[in-house]
């Protein structure tokens, strides 16, 4: 029962094997747009209409035959007859005859028979006379219709993650709804006979669950759903079942399986119905990590400890979340930062140092991998490469921040 | 009516005064943990048990009397006669006697009795047998009771932003809800009497509503809840009842009024009821942005072109909703790149100018301030200080990204 690890990976040997075995779910679903900020587009939106849809001012002036404003000066102002205003959102019937002009505010149509507009801070108002002091030429101060969009043009694909602002291109082209990638469900299993949901008290030997509220809150940040489902004792039919039920989901991850026995469970229970794909890295915390695909679906047992499991997730999750719900890879924030101590590292294995940040120095925030003060007052890890020995006071570091 | 600005402030000089006059809203509220990563923690949170809440093996293993392994070599094997196993989970109510061990696994609890665990790997078992070959100390491979938290100590602080780490403390502590600062409330008013909501059919002279749902999905992404008003025709009356309206959330946001006589119907309205603080800034686009406050609230007028609406709301209203949120200042992403073209700035004003960002190109991707192209297509935008005549092609600049 207590099988040895096969041969360990290395990070980046099952970051390859992820990628390679983990696609977008290709389940859509139409959202109002207001909701839609953060998702991933599913069609490609192509414009119904110009923009803008009419000729429109832009400044607040006057609507003239830009021919009759030539040679116009300050002290040789050309002179207009003003036949009305304006204002954004009406619509003026009539036209801009000779020797005529139309008050207009910023956004308003321009009148038939104008062709420009003379910025209001270029003019003087003489009873109903405006007295033009510069010349404009055909075309000044105007949106022309469709010089933002032509009709047809095809403004965001499929594919794009909708910024605020594309949820305003939305919005002006009238859209309210569109079709999106869903959300991927994710099954979060936690495991251990002795472990307990929080808010229920504890019986002798238990413990409370913690990774399935930490993996639930990153894979809320990653673009996914958790659905939690509850503490399985660590027994075969128990894990198998458990198996099954996640498998309705679009990805599964188990944690917990603190003992070698545990984890050996769920290695056999992903066999029998799919293949695992690797059991065993080259990092530490995080040995244990398992990964394997069932029905098509990616299948994870993350490490039991609290502070492997999030180091774990981090690395190796957040990339699969991401491929799923089809948003780019994660670009975590970095910061650098000296060393506040010497720290020994074990060889043979990268290690992810969970860490402090604090003007610039950087401390181990790592007690134990079962620390939660470690994942609760950490801002971040550095990674330790495989075969260095020992991280000196005063080197420098790059630290990943968890967020 | 069309008076004209008063002095017009820096960005520095703005932001400045928002934040000497925005305050962390106090209301608080009680919500479930699986909720609550990204909210701000309104209570400390101190631990009502040990963690672990007993001391525990951290190794598959044997419990013994550590001074009974002393000496114990692989061909000098200590025996001790097994009495039992036990996982975690379970509660043995023996003791460990002379010359006896008990199979645990990691996590379960240490007998009495016992002191010490030793490793699995360093044994064997032959019929209830366990041979020992290895010694190990008093404490080996045991995580005493409270040794990562202790029953009293205070584990998260007031204020702190609940990461997926600190989610899984708040579990790990038996914590199933918590006290948080509720989410501001931002009223997000669209002004112009041709703006019409998309999803409806457009009249002549009409636009769809866009700087409203911008603002919405920004509003929402930095821990505020955006409460959109129905769009607000450029009327005097119409202006006050909605700032009236609005003034039931925490903070308020106008958006449109492209026109300046539209702009000081805001600036009137607010000054009838409260303070203006700025009208008006050295930054293009974005020179006619407002700040006021009345009862006490926040109240911003953002341009009406889109382009302009958005990145002064990246610059301006992101500082305020953060600080009413209780979030940290924003640090948005940064990268640095060459700019594939020339730009030619215009002096006295500090310009934000929309790029996009190609295989570490800048391109400008501004077209004109009211192009919805622009906001759709940008990725983020970069400061051209206020004495600069012009970008070089192949100057280096930072770009601040839109997320």
């Amino acid at each position: 029962m207590m099988r040895p690890f096969k041969r360990l990976l290395s990070r980046e040997e099952a970051l390859a094997i992820i990628s390679a075995n983990v696609r977008r779910i290709e389940r859509v679903e139409r959202i109002p747009i207001e909701a839609s900020a953060g998702r991933v587009l599913a069609e490609d939106i192509s414009a119904d209409l110009n923009v803008p849809p009419f000729s429109r001012a832009a400044m607040d002036g006057y609507a003239v035959r830009a021919e009759e404003t030539y040679g116009a000066a300050t002290y040789a102002p050309k002179r207009l007859r003003l036949i009305g205003r304006q204002n954004a959102g009406e619509w003026f019937e009539g036209e801009v005859g000779q020797g005529e002009c139309l008050e207009v505010a910023t956004g308003s149509p321009i009148p038939r028979g104008s062709d420009a507009v003379v910025p209001m801070e270029y003019t003087g108002l003489i009873g109903d006379i405006v007295e033009v002091r510069r010349p404009v030429h055909p075309g000044a101060n105007i949106s022309p219709e469709g010089e933002d969009i032509k009709m047809g043009e095809t403004i965001l694909r499929r594919g794009e993650i909708l910024t605020p602002g594309k949820v305003g291109a939305l919005a002006a082209l009238g859209r309210d709804s569109i079709l999106v990638y869903s959300k991927p469900n994710v099954a979060v299993i936690p495991t251990g006979s002795e472990v307990r949901p929080p808010g229920s008290p504890l019986g002798r030997g238990e413990v409370y669950d913690t990774n399935s509220y930490t993996l639930s809150a990153l894979i809320s940040a990653h673009g996914c759903v958790p659905k939690r489902l509850q503490v399985v004792p660590d027994e075969p039919e128990a894990i198998r079942a458990a198996l099954r039920m996640g498998l309705d989901q679009d990805l599964v991850v188990f944690t917990g399986g603190s003992s070698v026995g545990t984890r050996d469970l769920l290695a056999e229970a992903v066999e029998e119905v799919g293949r695992v794909l690797f059991h065993g890295l080259q990092v530490k915390p995080g040995k244990p990590t398992l990964f394997g695909i069932v029905e098509d679906k990616p299948v994870f047992g993350m490490p039991g400890y609290p502070t492997s499991c999030l180091s774990n997730a981090y690395i190796f999750l957040i990339p699969a979340l991401r491929i799923l719900a089809g948003l780019p890879p994660y670009e975590p924030r970095r910061v650098r930062g000296r060393m506040a101590e010497r720290v020994v590292a074990s060889t043979g294995r990268e290690q992810f140092l969970t860490v402090r940040v604090r003007d610039g120095l950087i401390y181990p925030a790592f007690k134990e991998s079962g620390a939660i003060t470690s994942i609760a007052q950490a801002d971040g890890y550095t990674i330790i490469p495989i075969n260095a020995d020992v991280i000196e006071e005063g080197e420098e570091v790059t630290v990943t921040l968890f967020e």
